[in-house]
């Protein structure tokens, strides 16, 4: 975070910053009746409207690493993961209320970078930030977003709602925002051994090292763009509603394939097959993971931040959901009875585990 | 935190913890259509009401000091602090969404204390947890809460409508939390300082330093209450509409009285004139003052977290105000060119500064 230009928050206040922040701001959306300023946003739906309402809380160190995620990007994910949690309930989003928690290295310059993510990835999907509140923060960044959307009641798509025989699908591919994050890691390992060793036999000057910290990641720029810049899926929302399909049940794919399979199955109170050879993997993911001696089934099953959507339909859209660009049927929805079960290509059956990234387990 | 009792949160994991703290609460609003557990929460207003929403992000070592906050308290403070914001726009609250960063040293125990003061705090407001969601944190303790309340528009009382020859109205008494606040840091200082000393010549066995660690505080209750149990002012607002009163402009005051008076006039492009006599002080903040050698009066104008009402009136409303009980005149709203003044008791004028509580400074 090197900046030729570094204003400390004190020169603006807590309301000055915000107040920068803020200011530029153009409200789009006409349920949104007063946006940044007050006590409270004021917002207003037409009664016939179902309102959407979700919250992340993302702590550095936990959820994102400022070694090697630009703050712009981080603003943009941050954004990304809360419209997503929109989109997975099957709605529009269209408010979000952003507060941060700030250590005293961040300097104004960070947070305009940080804004600019947001703001990138509020107006690509038409969302106006209403609020935005910072607060000093004695050890790391935290982000807290709410984001607000709607939906017809007819519309809204919980997780609940998965029958018998209902097949299984899932958009985009998996595994790839986790392959990106063994990637950077293991960039930044060898990065910080090196910079030991070097500074141990001052063999380098600073351009060298400087250099050093620059990595090829040619052939693996999909890896990183899934990690650092994921793309909430609202396309797959407005396919559906053109094909007219609802969907049973839906969840985003945060923590894992076979940790929101299992949230919907429990939810539904039903079973699931799905089959390995169906999963959706990118080139790119297989590559890494046959590079790192990784099972990339394992991989495509359990590793988070796809925010990919997982859903299911009745077997009658067969037909319709085939057609749609980017969908693919990984199984289909069973008796409560059969359990989670995963098909491998060989014919053997295992057990579906919620090994998901569930870093309170660590 | 030293409990009989400790279960380890990764026993339950991240989901088991939420169900584990959310699975017993009953939904008591016609708008909460569905609460905890999916991907969002759903609600459904009339489309005549206005939708409030709030998010307030707190942070260990910033806005609380766990070695003398217990965690109940905490919980409570931290819905109340929503709660005052859904009040100061004239609304009425009824969700909540709540998200936790927990660091290691945290168990379920812990966890559940937290929960039991918000849902206290909830239940006394009719208020339903709509969202819950917990994650780890590296460090401190961090809880995002998002407040969602309604108001007829008509209702909704913003910070910019105050109006030269309003009458500026505050509820309750002015400066007790932070007294408080003194109190609990000073008490902090002794009991870490008598320790230390102890732990240097062993003259006390543990029984005696547990002793220690209660000190008296009677003859300041008051103020140890107002600094760890404040209350939503609900009560005022129902007063002004059962008064048949709108206030003209309105915030709560959680950075301190000339912080959020200035609010209200740059917002509404006025002046004011506040008279250091009328501000309502109780007999233990004036004491507690005099004991640490502190101007009352500064305590008054900028010690934080009195989540009282700060409101303005039109003239002709001085009549029905005044039968209004717990609410004082301390002033009124003047031309802009007069700027925003203090008139002391002696009858001099003294420029009111925004020096409110603001760690941002720090």
């Amino acid at each position: 975070m090197q900046k030729t230009n570094r204003t400390e928050i004190t020169t603006l206040g807590e309301f000055g910053l915000i107040k920068h922040l803020t200011e530029t701001i153009q409200l789009k959306n006409s349920s949104t009746r007063y946006g940044v300023g007050d006590d409270c946003a004021v917002l207003q739906y037409p009664g016939d409207k179902q309102i959407l309402v979700t919250n992340d809380l993302l702590m550095e160190g936990i959820h994102f690493d400022l070694t090697y995620v630009p703050l712009k990007h981080l603003g943009y994910k941050a954004a990304m993961v809360n419209l997503s949690d929109i989109y997975a309930m099957n709605g529009t989003p269209r408010q979000m209320v952003v507060s941060l928690a700030l250590g005293k290295r961040f300097c104004v310059e960070d947070i305009e970078e940080l804004y600019a993510g947001l703001r990138m990835a509020c107006d690509a999907h038409g969302v106006d930030i209403v609020g935005g509140d910072t607060t000093p923060s004695l050890t790391g960044l935290a982000i807290s977003i709410t984001c607000i959307g709607e939906a017809d009641k007819e519309q809204v798509t919980y997780r609940n709602g998965a029958k018998e025989t209902d097949l299984i699908c899932v958009s985009g591919d998996l595994g790839a925002a986790y392959m990106g994050l063994q990637l950077l890691e293991r960039e930044k390992a060898v990065f910080e051994q090196q910079l030991r060793e070097n500074r141990r036999t001052k063999r380098m000057d600073s351009e060298e090292e400087l250099r050093l910290a620059q990595p090829d990641f040619s052939g693996k720029e999909y890896l990183l763009e899934r990690q650092l810049k994921p793309e909430a899926r609202r396309d797959i929302i407005e396919a559906l509603a053109a094909a007219q399909i609802r969907p049973t049940s839906m969840i985003d794919i945060s923590d894992g394939l076979s940790s929101e399979l299992m949230h919907i199955c429990t939810q539904s109170g039903v079973g699931c097959r799905i089959y390995e050879e169906h999963l959706p993997l990118d080139y790119q993911t297989a590559a890494m993971a046959e590079e790192l001696n990784m099972n990339v089934t394992t991989c495509a099953l359990n590793g988070g931040e796809d925010y990919e959507l997982l859903f299911t339909v009745p077997i009658g859209d067969h037909e319709k959901i085939s057609q749609i660009k980017d969908v693919k049927l990984i199984g289909h929805i069973t008796k409560p009875e059969l359990g989670c079960a995963l098909i491998t290509r060989d014919g053997n059956e295992f057990e579906l585990k919620a090994q998901g990234w569930n870093p309170l387990k660590d």
